[in-house]
């Protein structure tokens, strides 16, 4: 049986006109690759009805076997998703009285705190949410809004039949947790009937250009590994390179043999055999030792804190950091020397290292980070253009530094370099450090 | 006329499958809206060949005037863009030689430095990105890849013509300068003949539910301004309300009519007029103070501070600031007194207080801001649950505090902790005080 193939639809102006960022294509994305369901496009549209219909019907003409649609399922008169479906698979509304119930169950006791709206006004709004297309399952609401699963329509012996389409709220609190109902829901079962469930796994890379990972793919293949039986990702996204396959049961010694080569070539570059982030290898690493860490940063202005700190439980580890912005509080808040900046400048080898080292002993801790850089687009000189960056860690046995050249803009240089910080004190985690 | 419109197809297996956030999308939707396009849709396909012809074929036959495509134009075997529009079009490629020797101009000097590479096999590569179809123009590589402008072909009496399809490369840094100059190409022009340029305005609103606005349109509305005549997006974000609205220059009165009655209606609550962000408001009103700002982070982590030196030229008023995660740093950088965090507890107005005027005075500065909350998952009480949150600003004629409940996850409620810190450092800078 061949591969169900399904599309994504995603409604709303703000999305389509950039002021939100669409997340739940891409997390869409990922669950129906993990099903085993060919996820061949997602369509952003805005809230015109003739465009939403468009995307439906070539989804149906393309004889796509599942759409999937968020948003468009609120109270308000440009929220038309279900009367699209409705209309696109010839299923008349109607009101189901059990749904309005329980939406009215919810939204009633949020209405009292509403000054200055009726709740008869708030009552017809959610009205229009419990209208459900004949022959529609209704998937329960997580919000207010509740989901729908419309089976295919195949009574027009002109066209081909429509695809199962899952209807689902917009917010992603409310889309993800219906979709995993929906997962299991008959419905849906029926559209993906062929597909196999696929493993997933992913290296993680730091050190190498997306090229590199080309010539290994192409020796792999030479060493007689089926790197075109499966199929294998690739992405840089901060410094780091990510290598994401997914195969079927039966492919599993070759997806197995193509990971052990990109591991045996590349060693100590692939940080992450098995998916855990930088962020996430950094703080068990801490926990593994009993360390707490502190931060000590220019450059990149409290983010390498920030990202430290995102992880829950990131307390544990984390005691906090300075922002050394200016060369006053590097000297005051941090101890570095005066003269160290006179005679080398502060974004220098010998002030990161002292800015390290003045963390680590002001805030009491057993590892400190530091940072100190030319983020641009001012600032820059021909000795140390724009993106020039040192990272120095200090740890109880020593510590380890790195003069980076870093490509790119403002954003994209503290980006990087909070990376870097973040696998250089993995390395001093690790047991690496200079000779002192 | 009538509007013309556009669709955007954005390739890449790595976009479509989450790996990477598409941002040419949003970033051409801003710039279709500021000239007068309408923009139906952005769909994102893998680098299945089938999935861009179905893309490219939905817009032909929806009979849009303009295709934009990023990306697939590399020199690797699974980048197929060129081809693709080309049979789309029905336009054979041909090499076009001295396109193929300004590639090389910029390859050749790279490619030195990749060792294991022959130049040989560079060269063949990117011979492939000096193909053409017959007809279309070159828009000049920023990176390698040159862009193409492909006029409409109307060969096929059975068939609508095919849309102006605007070639562009996927990184954005090369894709934004090229589409500039696309924009002024003679044939972007005639495909767009008819758009009439808008005026694009942004009200940004901080403390107002989104369906309050929708009773301020239906006030407006009943007042006479004639708020249906032209576009009003409205969008929350980060515990902002974003109201963009994009006239033409006949409806110049409705616009600002509108944009007057919610400033009336709202007073303060429109913290920016002219689209200004908080970010660029601070430090603007930190400037025109001739103050230095510090940060004392709990919850927040450094994102605060993140924040206040993302804009270039930051460093004219922010000084630092300290992460004081733990309460060792609390006490020990910024001299709270631990008899105030035994007797409130850390997360409390006194220590939010207790931290902004350690920093104020530790840092040397003007002005310090702090936050201390609990960001969740775990540290939730009956009487502190998640989400409860203080910020302070100790400045040089008193303070500001405020008390936040804030919704959502870790992620969000440090999210929306910055920018309330953000505005609350507003207000003090405007010179709103607490009575002593």
């Amino acid at each position: 049986m061949s591969t169900p193939r399904a599309a994504v639809v995603v409604t709303g102006t703000e999305v389509l006109g950039g002021w939100v960022t669409d997340v739940n294509g891409p997390w869409l994305a990922q669950r129906l690759g993990a099903l085993g369901v060919q996820h061949v496009s997602t369509t952003v549209v805005g809230d015109r009805p003739e465009d939403l219909r468009a995307a439906l019907e070539n989804a149906r003409d393309r004889g796509l076997e599942l759409v999937i649609t968020s948003g468009g399922l609120g109270p308000t008169e440009d929220d038309l998703t279900t009367q699209i479906v409705a209309e696109f698979t010839g299923r008349p509304v109607a009101l189901d009285e059990a749904v309005e119930g329980r939406i009215w169950a919810i939204v009633e006791p949020m209405s009292r705190r509403w000054k200055g709206i009726s709740q008869e006004a708030v009552r017809a709004a959610n009205r229009k949410q419990a209208l459900v297309p004949d022959g529609a399952a209704i998937l329960e609401p997580v919000g207010t809004a509740p989901g729908l699963v419309v089976p295919p329509t195949d009574d027009d012996p002109d066209r081909p039949p429509t695809p199962t389409v899952v209807v689902l709220p917009g917010p992603p609190p409310e889309l993800q947790p219906m979709w995993r109902t929906a997962e299991s829901h008959p419905g849906l079962l029926a559209a993906v009937r062929g597909a196999t469930t696929l493993h997933e796994s992913t290296l993680r890379l730091f050190g190498l250009p997306e090229s590199e990972l080309a010539n290994t793919m192409r020796d792999a293949r030479r060493a007689g590994v089926a790197v075109d039986a499966f199929e294998i990702t690739t992405c840089m996204r901060g410094g780091e390179l990510e290598v994401v396959s997914r195969w079927a049961p039966e492919q599993d010694a070759d997806g197995r043999a193509f990971e052990a080569f990109v591991v045996e070539r590349h060693g100590d570059i692939v940080f992450s055999p098995d998916g855990r982030t930088i962020d996430e290898l950094v703080l068990d690493g801490l926990r593994g030792r009993g360390w707490t860490v502190a931060t000590a940063e220019s450059c990149t202005g409290g983010l390498l804190a920030g990202r430290l700190t995102k992880l829950p439980g990131s307390s544990d580890v984390v005691e906090g950091g300075i922002v050394s912005y200016s060369n006053a509080v590097k000297e005051q808040a941090l101890g570095v020397d005066p003269a160290l900046i006179a005679a080398h400048g502060a974004v220098s080898p010998e002030v990161a290292a002292a800015m390290a080292a003045g963390a680590r002993e002001r805030l009491g801790v057993d590892v400190a980070i530091s940072t100190t850089g030319i983020a641009g687009p001012g600032g820059g000189s021909e000795e140390k253009p724009v993106g020039t960056v040192h990272v120095a860690v200090a740890g109880p046995d020593g510590g380890l530094s790195r003069h980076l050249r870093l490509p790119g803009d403002r954003d994209r240089v503290r980006e990087l370099t909070t990376t870097a910080a973040l696998h250089l004190l993995r390395r001093v985690i690790a047991g690496e450090h200079d000779a002192p």
